[in-house]
Formats: C-alpha cells, structure tokens, sequence
C-alpha cells in the first residue's frame, strides 16, 4: 500500500484514526527529547573509569613535567600519541585541545579571519564576499560558525558517497569561496561515509583561493556499530600526495567516545599550518587542562582499547537505531518518508514528503516529543523542502524511544495523509 | 655605604671581587627559575583535594542535569555561585569559562574585533588607529594579546596607588583608545593594589570611545599572604555608579588558588554586556569542562574555605618572599636597586640602576639562574630604561631560591660597580 496511490476517502478514513490517536497521545502528557546529539545517561556510565584518582606519579612525571602547571601547549605527549593512533595522523601534526572541537574549529576561523593562513594574501575580514560550502543536510553548529564569521553560506547536495563532487569542483572556481565544512564518516546527520574517490577529489580539485581549506570534523572516527563498520580513506597521505597539504586542517574529539561536555579535543594539520597557528593559538592559552587529557589516556589507554569501549557504546546505539528503523521501515512502505541506515554515528536522517518537516515537528512538540529543529540541517536554518527530520536517538532510555517513535509515526502518517489530501 | 659615592678603585675592588665569586658560581653548573609565574610542587600539593573521585550524586544532579553531558553554558551554578561570592559580583553577572582566563580575554577582544561590543558603532577591526593603555610595569602576556590584535600599546606608569590617572584620563580623550588592562590587585609585577580613588576615576572618567573598555584582571583577588593583606575597591558597583556598568569586563580564575593547567576561569560584566556575548560565545563553543567546575567545587567549598586554602598557601609564598628580601635590601642600603614589598601575589619587582637590566640578565643566565626576560614587562618587550627584573620566587623549591639569590645578588653587584666605573 502507498499513500499516494490512496482514494480521499480511504486517506480521510487514515487521517481521522491518526487524528484521534494523536489526541490520545497529547493527553499522556509526555516529555521526550529526540532532538539532541546527546548520550544517555547509560551511556555515559560506561566511561565512570575516567572519574578514578590519577596517582602523583603520573602526573609528576619522571621527565620533570608537572600536569598540574602551566606546560606542555601542543597536549600532553601520551594524549598526542593517542590521538596519533586513533586519527592515524603523525603525532608532530596533533595539538591536543580543550573540551571542544567546535571551539578549536571556531578560533581557527578566526585566526584565519584576522590574520589570515599561512598561504593566504590577506586576513579574511578584507575579503568582502567569502563564501563557504556546505555539505546539506549538514552539522547546524558547523553552519552557525561560518554565518556568525560573515560567510555566504552555499549549500552542496550530499550524496550516497558524500558530497556532490561535480558541483563542488565547479564552487571552488571561485576565489571567494574559502571553504568547506565536512563530517566525512557517519555524516551529521545522513550517517554516510565519503567514499575514496570523493575524498581524493577534496585533495586534488583546483581550488581558486590558494588559502582554501577543508574543516575535515572527524567526530565519528570509530563510532562504528560493530566490526563492520564504514571506512573512510585517511586524507592526510592524499593531500600530501594531491600537494595539497596545507589544505586540510583534521578535527575530533572524545565528545562521543566518554563526556561530550568533559571530553579533549584535537586539530591536527601540516607542520607548516602548526607552525604559522602556534604562536597565534599560545596567545590565546598557556595550555590546555592537562590532567583532564591524563585521565582519557588512562582510561582509553590506546587505540584498540578505545575501538573495545567504542564497540560497547555501538552495540547500545544499535539497538536504540534499530528500535527507531523498526518503526520508520513501515512508514518507508507506505511510500512517505525515506531514511538513512548508518553503521554507526548519531544520527538517522529522515525525509518526509515535501513540505511536511514543519508540521510533523509541531504536531510531535505538542504531543510531548521534542525533535531536532526543522531546518537546523541547512544553511540559515532553512530546509528548502521542508522534508528533513534529524533524528538523534541516543538521548532516550528505556522505553522512551519506543514512546517518541510511536508518536512520531502517528504524527508522520497524520500529516503525510493530510499531505496527499490538499493536492 | 652608597656605590655611588664609592671611589674608582673602591668599585674597581668590587668588581674584581664580584667577578671573581661569580666565576665560582659559573662552575656550579646550577640550574635555576625564577622566570614564571609558576606554584612550585610543594605548593600544589596543597591542593591534592581536588584530585578525589566525585560521588555520582553530584554530578547526575537532583535536578536531572547530568554534568557528563553537554549542558550549563554559563557554568554549573555551584561554581557561578562561588566565583560570586568570591569576587563579590551578582550570580547572574558570571559566566564560568575553561581552565584559562587569558582565553576568555583573548575571545573577548577578538569578538570586540570581529563583530563590535554592544555598545560599538562597528567592529574594531574597522577602526584602522585602536590603541590600547597598558601600565607598565605590566602583564607581558596581556600586552601580547593586544599587540597581536593589532593595537599600538600606550603605555601608562605605574604609581604605588596604580596606573597614573592623570595620563590614563588625558589618554582616553582620543577615540582612538579602546580600552586598558588592569591587574588591580597585587599588580604583576609591582605587587601593589589600586587605591579605592584610582577605582572610582577609571569608572568615571569620560572617554572618546563610547565602547571603551577595562579589562579588570582580578588574577590575584585572594591571594593575601595573611589577613593584613591589600583591600582592593570593587568596581562593579562603582561602574554602576557612574553610569558606566558595561565599561567593565572582570576576568578571575583558580589559576593560582589550586592548579595552573587544570583551573577553572571566569568572566564577568554587566547583563547587556553577557547578553549581547552569548550567542556569540555560543556559537564558538556549547560548554565548557563541567566535571571540573564540579571538582573545584567540591574542593573549594565556598569563600571562607577558599581564602583559608589561600592562607596556607600565602603562609609558604611569604617565606620565599622573606628569602628573596633578605639577598635585596642590603643591596637596597648600597643604593644599587629599589624592590617592591607586596602583601600577596605571585612577583616582588626590581628596578635596577639605568642600563643594567640586560646585563644582569645574561650573566645570571650563564651561571644557571632564569630570569624572566628584560623588557617582558613592558610594551614591545622594551624596557625603555633596561632597569626592571620581575622576581617569580614561587616556582623554587628548598634551597633553591637562596641559592638563585646568592647568584643574582653577586651579578647585580658586579654590574653596578660596572656601571659606576663606565661612567
């Protein structure tokens, strides 16, 4: 059965059942939140080792640092070396950060603005019309950066494999545009991977500002679900082979491998873009909180324990994605909506018919169900169909997801009949 | 006895002295720091407290917040709570930062520059002359900001009650002058505390820029060695006072109350003021370490037990204050240097005879003592009389600063029988 191939009457019998559940719902009086890329609380629990007591002679270490003082601006050796191994990145390209990738994408932007990069003919607040791409659906927050920062924000259609080449390559025959923001594996939201050959046309394209760059926001760099994960072709070795090597600066972060708020956070770049950065960035901070990147290393300890914790938070993930696919699956079967079937990641992204986005969310918020913001996907906030859901899963305990989803499909049936009913 | 009342062959019976002990001292091979502002081992010590576990109760709030999680922009109210009460500012005038006030400075002015404060006809960078008053001796690490934002710095003297407030208010009758740093309370370097008049015209004074600002650097607001420690005007009220309440940006942190690295930082300003901030400091980051706040917290408990924390640790810097004395007044009662004498802080400063600094420093540092670099202190790094040494005697631990002492004593003899021999 499709709706689309439904009778008015037969959709005005759907309509009015859903309509009558839906009023049932609202009168539960829920409070469920789908909205935010967010672990659970059960989730978090499984990092409780990072709250543990590091003993003196780690942080008075052998060598005369001591974690506790100023010291050591590029990160803590070990938490470089970590992230060394899990970025597959040489450890002389990391500088280990805060808490917050967002914040080391932020000011590297604003270096950039104010005193340009190390190949750049100018800082870029003398550049009246910079522009930036981006990938849509794409990250909110990654949009929000480069609208607050001045940039025409130029949205480029994402793919199975990742961003629509062809047009990017066309995009960047233009010197005004600076940029592109990209979550190359388990995509914010669409959950895809780039493929190979995308990511070698990133390197290799010829791009008219020499200064362009690619903020490559690894966030989900071993978030696979189990052993069967996606991969993604490291960039570094391309760019460096494409001669592009100051073109990508690499971010990440154990946001979403321990505490998104009590996390470290890394910018990985050329030598050449860490040495023009360094004395910019220590400026701005005599260094990171150290002890904080000593009790991820204790804990995470390597790579291949990191990618043993990574599998436990998967295999909750998946559960919580397949509870949400086992409910969309027969929505997809009437024909009303599409969505992503990630291997790992955050996210599951839905489209609904066009046009529909908008009140679905508002019909779910008041029923108690809070999704992410129609439109945060796009450029200015604006879902040019209005069919783009983002749904984040990983909030919800128990059977709250069951509950979420369970109004969501009414919600979505309701408005897809409505929908097809008004052509 | 007065060096410069001594004769050529006393000075020159001096000199060979001097030379001859330093020469011994060269062969020691010490390896010795008093550069920087940096507690030593036995001082952090003091603050092993802040190292213990923390309950699951504590951090998975009553009140359903989990600080595992991204949440609290503003801080955990716990610590606005105690930054509050400890820099005597309304709860609501706080926003808790990461482990480093200096960023939340440097942010600050680069939102000034890129997008304009509140009160702005147009970002800074617009305006092509900014200029900025930095009071010298100062903070080399609040000049260096500035001077990397493209600001010519001004310099102000310092008197005993602060920065000259008869320059400051002829200075900032040019519009071109956007604002001023302040170390208000036990100054780096000087130690001393701005009097409650200099407080007051700085809140009233009349500048050209409507959006003027201080930067009120409170770095050392309870660093008292005892309770007969300086008393320094809260600015706050008098902002407010004078009708300037968003003049005033108030930065603090744990930097020096427990651990350098892993501290937590403050920023602190009018309502219009934060308001007009958050979205863009939001945009740059979604929160800052909250497990840390929770630590410190945790550690600190509230002012009473902070300043008693603050006492312990102002009982053990006032020894190495008592050593660093005992090497300079009897050089003082040869009328070869001038020292200042501060009821709490982290520097003693030194103003040697014209000319001398720089030599002073090479030869202590190729007998093995660092001092902090001449000039640091100034704009430009250049002292313009080559007079000034900032002692940071924290750092030392033992025997290690009478040593240091010994060294410098020797070297700053030396080069004053010199100096009276070349002239």
């Amino acid at each position: 059965m499709l709706y689309r191939e439904l009778s008015a009457q037969e959709l005005s019998f759907i309509r009015d059942g859903k309509r009558a559940a839906y009023e049932e719902y609202k009168k539960r009086g829920c409070k469920l939140d789908i909205s935010r890329g967010k672990p659970s609380a059960d989730l978090l629990d499984l990092s409780e080792g990072l709250l543990s007591p590091i003993p003196r002679i780690e942080y008075c270490t052998p060598t005369g640092e001591d974690y506790r003082n100023y010291c050591e601006p590029d990160g803590i050796p070990e938490m470089r070396r970590l992230f060394s191994d899990i970025f597959e990145i040489p450890y002389n390209n990391v500088i280990v950060g805060g808490n917050s990738s967002l914040q080391l994408m932020y000011d590297c932007l604003c270096r950039a603005l104010l005193f340009g990069f190390v190949d750049s003919k100018r800082p870029w607040v003398e550049e009246k019309n910079r522009k930036w791409l981006c990938i849509t659906p794409g990250y909110d927050r990654h949009f929000a950066i480069t609208e607050k920062l001045g940039f025409e924000l130029v949205s480029v259609p994402m793919k199975a494999d990742g961003p629509d080449m062809d047009i990017v390559e066309e995009l960047v025959k233009d010197s005004a545009v600076k940029g592109i923001w990209c979550v190359p594996k388990y995509s914010n939201p669409t959950g895809n991977t780039y493929s190979d050959e995308v990511v070698r046309r990133l390197c290799r394209m010829k791009t008219a500002a020499p200064d362009f760059r690619i903020m490559w926001d690894n966030a989900y760099a071993v978030h696979d679900f189990d052993d069967d994960g996606d991969k993604l072709l490291n960039i570094v070795p391309e760019a460096i082979a494409a001669g592009h090597e100051n073109r990508v600066f690499c971010f990440g972060s154990t946001s979403k491998i321990t505490y998104p708020g009590g996390g470290i956070a890394m910018i990985a770049a050329s030598e050449e873009n860490l040495n023009y950065l360094r004395p910019l960035m220590h400026t701005q901070i005599i260094c990171y909180d150290k002890l904080n990147q000593l009790r991820h290393v204790r804990y995470l300890k390597d790579k291949q324990n990191t990618v043993a914790h990574m599998r436990l938070l998967g295999g909750e993930i998946k559960k919580k994605f397949e509870t949400a696919k086992s409910y969309l699956a027969p929505l997809k079967d009437l024909g009303i909506l599409e969505y992503t079937d990630p291997k790992g990641g955050y996210f599951i992204s839905v489209d609904l018919l066009p046009g529909c986005a908008s009140r679905v969310y508002n019909l779910a918020k008041e029923a108690g169900v809070t999704l992410t913001k129609v439109g945060a996907t796009f450029p200015y906030g604006k879902d040019p169909e209005d069919k783009n859901l983002r749904l984040a899963v990983t909030f919800t305990q128990g059977d709250e997801l069951k509950t979420a989803m369970e109004i969501l499909s009414c919600v979505i049936c309701l408005v897809s009949a409505e929908h097809y009913l008004q052509q």
